[in-house]
């Protein structure tokens, strides 16, 4: 897909394509539909942090809120978003052996008790050992600065599904 | 539901049951359980509508993108949130004959066209007669007075369903 098509876009497809780029977050992705046209991947991209890091901080951590746990309930239920499905999968999430998967639903409890909001990691970056080891480690921040990781890791995984869905066609076009 | 027990919601719970408040926005539910607790449904309410308030005019904008339209798409596609499934049947909105739904959906083309953002319409204090006749006269306001005008009909909706789920046991209660 490139940016030509991209600015061609109605609010209706822009929302279908774009609508989870912020995990169940669509409200996002047609609020940044208002910023068209865009010239290229970055410029996107940027309208989407630039709304997030607007946000009250309340609403910051309802983003992350709407993501699911790693390895938790969504997986086990089947009702992980796609996107989000694929991330944990190429993470080595989806197939835990029981120890694993309990000890990490543990640290998730411990961690949403503490800050409020579910542990945000960009899986795709990371893997089934370095998972636990990662969250083992913020559980210990302090919350200011752990919603500041926790956004960074939003953006992160923005930046990846973006790159996804535009890829190498995502030169940048001249705009007026 | 009474708000003992919606103040004693964890954020999965809150999200669970009120993530539809404003539709496909869960990210504004998300937001307000960071006020808990509440001392009733109006104050529950001005959460969310303080929230909507506080959005720049592209988030805003944003929200009423998230919305169908009545008799739409994703009526004509099973694809509706219960919510708004059960609103568009309670108006007769799931069974106009053809030329009133072929009317309607010229309508509410245009509209997007003129505005932006689809028609919104708390459907539950409509019918199909008023539904048409109030989308034509709409057509003719002015960008910012619609806007306005729009975001008055999700709150609406809004309290509606917030009616819905906490009903007669929404009483206030004391908070220290």
């Amino acid at each position: 897909m490139d940016m030509v098509k991209v600015n061609s876009m109605d609010f209706d497809e822009f929302v279908d394509v774009f609508g989870n780029i912020v995990e169940k977050c669509p409200l996002i992705a047609a609020a940044v539909w208002s910023q068209r046209p865009f010239s290229g991947l970055e410029d996107l991209e940027n309208h989407f942090f630039t709304f997030i890091d607007a946000l009250p901080r309340s609403g910051q951590e309802g983003i992350l809120r709407c993501h699911p746990d790693l390895a938790g309930r969504d997986l086990q239920q089947g009702t992980l978003t796609a996107e989000s499905q694929r991330e944990q999968s190429q993470a080595g999430l989806t197939s835990l052996d029981t120890n694993d998967r309990l000890r990490l639903q543990q640290l998730n409890a411990q961690y949403r008790e503490r800050f409020g909001f579910p542990f945000v990691l960009a899986a795709r970056l990371s893997d089934r050992a370095t998972v636990p080891r990662e969250l083992a480690r913020r559980l210990h921040c302090q919350p200011e600065s752990e919603l500041r990781t926790a956004l960074g890791e939003v953006k992160k995984i923005s930046h990846l599904r973006l790159t996804d869905l535009l890829g190498a066609h995502s030169a940048r076009v001249e705009l007026p």
